[in-house]
């Protein structure tokens, strides 16, 4: 199969590999319709993170092509939508919600899905199916779903986003902007995007932002407050991930409210006597996008929700090198990868 | 009147000052019943915060004396109890619950309470009558409502302890014992004290812990976590305020997991990526002890709670230096002032 490679900090190539197999009979085989580009590969491919030379991507949608025999909940032929950690959706902790830290859970980065194949670990807790062969037009957001959407939409239920609240959004990177558009499905009163890139405004206020606020750090924290009647945002979702946005979520939620962060955090160090006197409520990390995938699914099927149009750009999975490219120069917020 | 004072640090004196009198129409003029030293007064006392001449103390019961013009919802002959945070709780941020951070909040520190009398700003917001006057023996209980039991049921509240809960509470103090027994009112199933402390242990297991952990750091986190089938306690409470023990209650928790933490902080330095991965709810900081108040006295009164016992030692107010000492060399957990 095909497969995308990171040779070496900007160097991707897209490379011959084995197809995957089954390895343990809880395995299924995917073939890819899409995956994508993530922020976060944008850290190896900038130098800062190492490269391993295995395939890239952890975001897939795409069509069963083998079960191993312990598999029940999926079958061959079904087109499923998965998140970037597999989890077995059956332990204490995929109980609560928490399947991004299954006791099991496998990190799909480490597996690779830009591909033409991919193979899921714990298949029976870590697909689900869509309700049929989705049209082509549902594959974007059915893709968002798997990471994107479902880290924005986490953020804004950690946020507490729901009618009456005034939320602001931290980064208009394409989780922040699905953070939007969860708060505004979520029924949230008044929705801020803190951006300043007139094309990401367009698609914050296409998501349901009602305010634009373009100042950052202390300037940005005043403007939230100026809005709010000086007491701050009653949620706040951060989808930066640097000490300096985790410092303006902060300074941004009035005392009580909640802060819903998924950046990954690289930077940060909170100041705990600031965490303190700010009683906000605080709650984030790696987004257990499983707990969300039926209800993602539901939406997108129904049309209630076009979460595929942060996708700015799409390109054949052999042009990957051109998708890094463009998400490196901040040509494109989001690189959708085909596979025919 | 006579009234606490620090002059330095391990300087403790009782002074004359003027008897406080009505500044504001919302204020009111109580006689103490009992005050008492809290740990946060250790501060100064060991030379760590400045000392200010005025009157120590913020914790109060005692009986009104004298109301502003505006004031209504207490009148002169009441017993009251309030919290360290005098608030309107008319305000947005007092009607969501959280009193200590209401837009007029006054920190009852600048005032001080161990003194003869005191006048309390906002009487209508701050303070909560009890039903008739209390028996001696109900004194000190409705005194820990007023920080120590009020700031501990915040943690648990926080740390969303609760039936089918198990509970570690980081911190053996008198706010760490307050926690237990609320985590115990909340219905929770297991409630691990970690405590090295014969004395404190005693305690704790008579306010309702049901295991002692007495190792600390990461092999008090290595127990917490063979006890809980090494997923870590669903809910934690930290009352002690250092990077250790905040870091401690972080590693304590199981993902998806709250932290209630109510240590004043100090040094702490939260690493943004452990906190990123943990998935742990974090809430915390100065208690909006206002929102228990009428359900904690009518607890109290109806002698379902003895939180009073955290007092192990009494003395009068006239030998408050005594008091000091005996906390700062934590010969007493909490020590009360009587005002006769």
């Amino acid at each position: 199969m095909r497969a995308v490679i990171m040779q070496a900090a900007g160097d991707v190539r897209v490379e011959d590999r084995d197809d995957p197999v089954i390895v343990e009979p809880t395995d299924a085989i995917i073939r890819l319709a899409a995956s994508c580009i993530c922020g976060s590969d944008l850290w190896p491919y900038r130098g800062a993170d190492k490269v391993d030379h295995s395939p890239m991507g952890h975001e897939y949608v795409g069509v069963v092509t083998e079960i191993g025999d312990d598999v029940q909940n999926v079958k061959v032929g079904d087109f499923v939508v998965g998140s970037f950690f597999a989890s077995d959706n059956t332990c204490e902790i995929c109980r609560a919600g928490y399947q991004s830290r299954c006791v099991h859970a496998v990190p799909m980065g480490r597996i690779g899905t830009q591909a033409e194949y991919a193979r899921i670990p714990l298949a029976d807790g870590t697909l689900v199916a869509t309700p049929g062969q989705p049209d082509a037009d549902l594959i974007p957001s059915l893709l968002a779903a798997s990471d994107v959407l479902g880290t924005g939409w986490f953020a804004a239920v950690a946020a507490e986003a729901g009618p009456g609240k005034t939320v602001a959004v931290v980064g208009d990177g394409a989780v922040g902007l699905m953070g939007i558009l969860a708060a505004r499905e979520l029924g949230a009163e008044r929705i801020i995007a803190m951006s300043r890139h007139a094309d990401r405004q367009a698609l914050a206020r296409e998501f349901g932002a009602t305010d634009i606020v373009e100042e950052r750090g202390d300037a940005g924290v005043a403007r939230i407050k100026e809005m709010t009647g000086g007491l701050g945002a009653h949620s706040v979702i951060e989808a930066v991930g640097t000490h300096e946005s985790m410092l303006q979520a902060l300074r941004a939620t009035r005392p009580g409210g909640h802060i819903g962060f998924v950046g990954v955090s690289h930077d940060v160090e909170l100041p705990g006597r600031e965490l303190f006197f700010s009683l906000v409520h605080l709650h984030g990390g790696p987004a257990p996008v499983r707990r969300f995938l039926p209800d993602l699914i539901q939406r997108i099927w129904d049309r209630q929700i076009d979460p595929g149009k942060v996708f700015d750009l799409t390109v054949p999975l052999e042009d990957a090198a051109e998708g890094y490219r463009a998400m490196d120069e901040r040509r494109a917020i989001k690189v959708m990868l085909t596979v025919d």
